[in-house]
């Protein structure tokens, strides 16, 4: 926390939930959508809009394509030239929320270009801020799950995550918001540091769907004093075999059973680090493919504040105070006084599971 | 998992819930009670039996007591003469349990005696096994919740635990459970190991009270295969403000809450580390200060099986397949393929927060 006191640091969040995404729909209109919820947000006194992972196109990952195939997901950024925010299909979108003050969260498939010309392919999020002017956060998903190869069972439900991204290079980094808490300095060029302090901005953390299930990335940014994780998500509606086959299980139940992890993870991680976090779904049949919806803005006691009523395009809005991370992060998370590294030593030492001996 | 099939491993779980134990209570009052849901248990085919957090006498830190007072909580262990299976006021429990064929987790107070001479004492657990005739797997508190010196706010709540006791020295011990699956050998003097591989014997990790709120305790205890994680606790019934105060919502509110915490603790981190939990309260009101109850088992899915009905003494059975476990132990959480540990250093590197920078 930037503030030791409990006086209000209040914000209007909105999660900005998008329906489903066809394979034949063009980016154009995706962007046409993702742009009228940014001014409903706007207009409504949101600070900050949170669109899903990989919003700008259908969840690709399912299906198997090969290379001339994926080109049409990627956003190209190229060090030595320009970055997300130059990309045609996502330009305009900053320079909306720049024009309203609002500062965005977004997911998209990255196509990051090497020195050598070749490229690395990352599923990754910014985070844009409208006071100043540009992105101050970046995260490349860690956690990536599926398969680098296909299934080949009969039927077998596929995710290629792994084949089509590389794990996040960049650990969990925290950053801080300039100007997002209400009354903070607005539409400067001269942010300074003074000022951040004095407004006490924000500490953001950001997740992309699978990573919500890994306490260890909430827990290095709680480390860090996150004040609020983002998080955006495209979510299979039916758990799956290790062959990639569904459980027999009515769709009903299946739902109800990944909407119950989604909010264990969400909900037991927020309240475990003190913190707020908006989960924002792309959700509905892409293509009859379902994606669970369930896009919720969680409170730092644990509490579901606001939730979706649709699998459609929806605004979900909060006004949240800051201030109330205060009293869990210096009482039952005070980490400095409660946490025992010495005895955590496995979480570093091991990846997978080393079982005790036998009697 | 010691077993990659998924052939069923059944066992029958019992929860010994526990009603209030006043001040004035005796031991052997208390250890009837117990020795009755003990028998009430095995009746029902249960063979393992989880009791709660310093299950023999009423939560003492609360109260500010003086070296003579604080005598009559602890039991002695002196590592040259008996442990705590000798103790007259925990022996008649074992030797039931033995005679029962049933296992039991319980909590206690534990003075151990140094060479020296001098003492420390911890708040601990064990696990004795009725198949092996002895102490199987030993726990002592590690997060150890409240404060060293008394809050002096007027009409503040105390919890002195950090005061009594030393955070616990032995980190986190998984455990097999000998023959503890139905079916596995009973009542052998001669329990090897081939024997232990063979029948499929459980991986065991045990908490106390306020360490099923931290993520690293499941997650150490998560790499090493745990199937069954117990935990005992006393909780008390209203949150309180970092000067001991409670919150100013009305009892029923702040149960709630509290109720929430528990149970996102237990189902979420059940559910993130694919293990059975068996939660276990001391509850009601113990001379007119209230504890929740809530005892819960919980599936490795993160759902509840089965939840006390009252605040009083009272059993919660649920008959679990460890084989349950082997899914989500070899998809979303097979945390070889999974996890990432080159970016959670910060959890071993610091133990409280470093906030980012400012702008």
């Amino acid at each position: 926390m930037s503030s030791t006191t409990s006086s209000p640091r209040l914000v209007t969040v909105a999660a900005c939930q998008l329906g489903p995404v066809h394979h034949a729909d063009s980016r154009q209109d995706v962007l046409k959508r993702m742009l009228l919820l940014l001014e409903q947000a706007a207009q409504q006194g949101a600070k900050l809009a949170v669109f899903p992972e990989l919003a700008f196109t259908t969840f690709f990952p399912r299906y198997l394509l090969d290379e001339a195939d994926l080109d049409q997901y990627f956003d190209v950024e190229d060090p030595s030239k320009s970055g997300i925010e130059q990309s045609p299909n996502v330009k305009p979108l900053f320079d909306r929320a720049s024009a309203l003050g609002i500062d965005v969260y977004v997911g998209y498939a990255e196509r990051s270009i090497q020195k050598d010309g070749t490229h690395i392919d990352y599923n990754s999020s910014v985070y844009y801020s409208a006071n100043a002017k540009k992105i101050v956060g970046k995260y490349r998903k860690v956690h990536l799950p599926g398969t680098v190869e296909p299934r080949t069972e009969p039927g077998a439900v596929q995710q290629l995550e792994k084949r089509y991204f590389r794990p996040g290079d960049l650990g969990f980094p925290a950053f801080r918001a300039p100007g997002l808490v209400e009354g903070a300095l607005k539409s400067s060029g001269q942010y300074t540091a003074a000022q951040s302090a004095g407004k006490g901005d924000p500490i953001i953390g950001m997740l992309i769907c699978n990573d919500r299930r890994w306490a260890e990335a909430w827990r290095v940014y709680g480390l860090q004093g996150m004040e609020i994780l983002c998080c955006g998500y495209n979510t299979t509606a039916f758990p799956t075999t290790a062959s990639g086959h569904q459980l027999d299980l009515t769709p009903e139940a299946a739902e109800e059973m990944v909407m119950l992890h989604h909010k264990l993870s969400c909900q037991g991680n927020s309240y475990m680090n003190a913190c707020f976090s908006i989960n924002v779904a792309k959700t509905g049949a892409e293509d009859g493919n379902p994606l669970v919806g369930g896009t919720i803005i969680v409170h730092p006691l644990g509490h579901i504040i606001k939730e979706a009523q649709t699998k459609d395009d929806e605004l979900v809005l909060a006004t949240i105070d800051l201030a109330d991370c205060h009293r869990p992060k210096s009482t039952v998370f005070a980490f400095e006084k409660q946490r025992r590294p010495e005895h955590y030593h496995p979480i570093l030492d091991q990846t997978g599971v080393i079982e005790p001996d036998l009697l």
